[in-house]
């Protein structure tokens, strides 16, 4: 017999009935029922049920046993009495009655208990991690993740894609955030970084002649502490194809990303044919380009019914030309108290307030606005926004810059707070469109809105006859449920756009050689039309694992002060490394 | 009709003569024929033949075409003139002829021509990587190298194991080699390291009741400049079993490594039922624990023969208890020519000599040696090594220790100069039975000889009672043709048995606990019997590519002074960065 096991622990059905079995496992739980022990033994594939009682050879040690020991048990299979099977376990029609135990691994007391699901303080979960990863849950997640990523590469397999690793030690990405560096050991003075994702290395495959390439790629951006970010490293599903449009790129993902989604979604509806919706109407109807469309709520423009109204706040803003009013409408809201409700919530967000009209049972719109800007233009607005009895409709007025953020939020509060989002479901789209330039009033200049590798929509000649403001790129992401999952781009693959795109943001030529030269060159001989996307895994996991905290998806995380309480790490460097590595530590430079 | 393409350049056959075809590519070879423009069309996929004639429109675009200008050409498919055709294409029997053509990425002359097998300087190569990938051979060794790493994915799938991704950013990790490090921003005058291998991280996994985990993981080591071994980063299979012995991973692992080598061989024979050479045995035998078994000579231990012979230099020597001497059979060296080279070559390589004795046609054996200790000493030598008539041996004599090196050496340098090694064949071998410890000549002491973390044979009895230089350990590499392509072993799961190996080499618990707080905690909650292995994956890619330069089967690979010359890294870091990494350079310690 093998030295550790003959059956997994969710391996025993009533077909060994009468076998004598091995297992090893950790004891889940022990129960003590008048002097006869059971223990639950377990191991990654299940539970089985172990008696024990005091005949057996093997009482002595298994009263010696506490939760979490790692055993040997030597026993015969039977059926359960009549009434204790346990339907829930592959394994609950039969038990294991032990004749022989061996402890392989005993344990200290536990800081953290593996049965049941009480939480825990998330310290201890991380300095614990292999405790927590044995609870169910957490267990569960990882395996989900895994199954997950499967998924993403057999798919991406299917669509004809074929993967590569890209450096890890590499040279500053233009991703735009912070880097890890990495000294260099043999070149004093000069450090690598760890890629911010393989964006130039991918455009380079497609530069080399490879046609469609993808990658599960570590990511790295050294960034202050995010909660919708893993501190440090993550994982994006990269890719990248040649001689495609952004039609292309669709095609060949959007079946991927469904086919993910719908494997892993538990029988929840996953969106089919994805809408396509511009950036600035992704704005103009949900303030946010990462719309959740599970909310049924569309904002709407409506200026005109305020404009010279008698609601003389709204009117005079609508003298001045960018200004606007939009409505969000709240159908089954209009009552008082709801409306009050959002108008304090508004303020505990830092706004003066949210204005609001309802439509009492009668028909007839009331409240302040109403009052002020009279039934017909009250009537106008209900019949625009198509509300009835009952409904209100709340409204943020100023410069929509100024103001989207907001109102994405308020149409995300009245949407919950009228239970109007179906969680149950997974709706998918594509925003397309991006701006390519914004003006960045930081540095109080024209600046790349995302990335500077994206084709501007027009091509050379836009850029030589547009307002960069006005142009827009072949830039796309995918939102779902209120998250960005992807996002990517057709690339500028000629040099002279190239150059020309970086001019309009500041940076002459020789800068762009000097910050991309690899890509740069690789431009100059030969590039063929390319453009690809990348997917955050992380988040992916996160929303088909039905949590909202990206450390219950990762095994291994980082906690959010960027410290691996497991492994103890950052940690000092001894004085023969840094000497090594021609660096001092300049602690002044905390203050 | 798609923007790019219709058909890829592999795509054309007969069946589709007649039709007008779109197709985009690099021009590969542009021949002029008589005023007819021949252009081979290349893309990931094959090539196809374009032809232009003076009637074409697409002529004047032609002929301004250079060799790796990106085209799109619209054309009529027709067959290949009699006799014209080429087998070796797949679309060898058709040409596209061309009525339109659009320039889609013209190129400058080029440094590396792309057409052609032409040696070119490695400096070029890799700043201008993406064109050298572009050549044949380089472009199918990677998508080799992916076709492995799916196969290696696979074949471990379909042994039970599942996937995991382990951090990037953490701690130290015990390999011995040197650690790159990575500055923490957020908490200054500390350092992440990057995984030298997941050592840690996948024994974790296993006290996690996970129970087969694999990766395909990315490595990190800072070492010097080797010819076998990728600067700074490189891949390896990893894996690890809960609940098994040495003999589970074996079962696991033979046929994943040989299902994969008969996959890529193209036909070349591979071990099935690979011997189990005991580490003391490949020394004594091939002198090296990574013998290459296609060379059949097996080394054997005359002493006796010399001991109080004639031969007094080895005579002498035998007088020391530990010397020995050993015999390198050269089946067919029987010719003065043959010896004196191989002294030759001994002497180039900082030895005295090789002695030898040569049987010639007669079958009496010949040389120095002989003539000193005898014919009857000289033919029970001849009998030993089951050599005849036109053979030879040679002699390495003293301490095996010191000269177990030279031997393999020499013993390589005999079985190629006969002609003796198979080629065309990979020979694998489990090397079995490790020594845990061995003496450390620097520091004076006792110090593990692998792997700290393998179970000890014997477990705690052994560190307890035995000396420790002769403790072996479960620990096992498997060799291929010279080469050691994995290594592994169960390991030391029992936290007392822990304690007691490290104690052995001198590190208190306190160092344990300091230097492995994670691994040293893990163990006291209930640690499960495992065991695993790592494979390199980049050495046996290139094995598999027949070649033996890892440049040749890595993508993007930085050059042997560890520069990566196509995104010039490493490079300067702005003050700003070194500033919020809390660090300054140190360039006095150059020196």
């Amino acid at each position: 017999m093998h030295r550790y096991r003959s059956h997994t622990c969710g391996a025993l059905s009533t077909a060994e009935v009468g076998q004598i079995v091995r297992l090893s496992g950790w004891c889940h739980r022990i129960r003590d029922h008048g002097g006869v022990l059971f223990i639950d033994l377990r191991d990654h594939y299940g539970l089985t049920q172990v008696v024990v009682d005091p005949d057996s050879p093997a009482f002595k040690g298994a009263e010696k046993a506490r939760s979490e020991w790692v055993i040997r048990i030597d026993g015969k299979v039977r059926p359960r009495p009549e009434g204790t099977e346990n339907p829930d376990l592959t394994t609950g029609a039969v038990e294991v009655y032990a004749l022989e135990l061996e402890v392989l691994g005993p344990a200290a007391e536990l800081p953290l208990p593996v049965f049941g699901d009480v939480e825990y303080p998330e310290e201890t979960r991380l300095k614990y991690r292999f405790l927590d990863l044995r609870r169910e849950k957490l267990h569960r997640n990882i395996m989900t993740r895994g199954a997950i990523i499967d998924a993403m590469r057999r798919r991406m397999k299917d669509q004809g894609f074929f993967e590569f690793q890209t450096p890890i030690l590499t040279a500053s990405s233009p991703e735009g955030a912070r880097d890890f560096l990495v000294p260099s050991r043999l070149h004093p003075g000069k450090f690598y970084a760890l890629p911010q994702a393989p964006q130039q290395y991918k455009q380079l495959i497609m530069m080399s002649g490879f046609d469609r390439y993808f990658q599960i790629a570590p990511c790295f951006r050294d960034e202050d502490p995010r909660a919708d970010r893993l501190p440090g490293e993550f994982y994006q599903l990269d890719l990248e194809m040649s001689f495609v449009e952004q039609e292309d790129v669709f095609a060949a993902m959007e079946p991927v990303i469904t086919g993910v989604f719908e494997e892993f979604a538990g029988g929840k509806p996953v969106t089919k044919n994805w809408p396509r919706i511009p950036y600035a109407e992704a704005l103009r109807k949900y303030g946010t380009d990462k719309p959740d469309l599970r909310n049924p709520l569309v904002m709407q423009n409506v200026s005109d019914h305020f404009r010279g109204s008698g609601f003389k706040v709204f009117a005079r803003m609508l003298e001045v030309e960018k200004n606007e009013v939009w409505a969000i409408p709240g159908p089954g809201g209009g009552s008082r108290a709801f409306c009050d409700r959002m108008n304090s919530w508004a303020q505990g967000e830092g706004q003066p307030g949210l204005g609001y009209i309802m439509w009492r049972e009668g028909g007839e719109g009331a409240g302040p606005l109403a009052n002020n800007i009279g039934p017909e233009r009250t009537e106008a607005i209900r019949e625009q926004l198509g509300l009835k009895a009952g409904d209100a409709a709340f409204f943020v007025a100023g410069d929509p810059d100024k103001f989207v953020k907001f109102a994405g939020l308020a149409r995300t509060k009245v949407g919950e707070e009228l239970n109007l989002v179906d969680k149950d479901r997974f709706e998918l789209a594509w925003i397309v469109d991006f701006p390519f330039y914004e003006y960045s009033e930081e540095e109080k200049k024209v600046d790349f809105s995302h990335n500077p590798f994206s084709m501007p929509q027009g091509g050379l000649e836009a850029l030589n006859t547009q307002d960069p403001l006005t142009i827009k790129a072949f830039q796309y992401d995918i939102a779902c449920n209120g998250y960005e999952i992807a996002s990517g781009g057709i690339r500028n693959h000629r040099p002279e756009a190239m150059v020309k795109a970086f001019e309009l943001a500041g940076y002459d030529e020789a800068t762009v050689v000097e910050r991309f030269g690899g890509m740069y060159r690789a431009f100059q001989y030969g590039a063929p039309p390319h453009g690809g996307m990348a997917a955050g895994v992380d988040r992916i996991v996160m929303l088909l694992c039905g949590t909202t905290n990206l450390r219950e998806i990762s095994i291994f995380p980082m906690n959010q002060q960027a410290l691996d309480l497991l492994m103890g790490a950052p940690n000092e460097a001894s004085p023969k490394q840094l000497r090594e590595l021609h660096i001092r530590p300049a602690p002044q430079a905390k203050g």
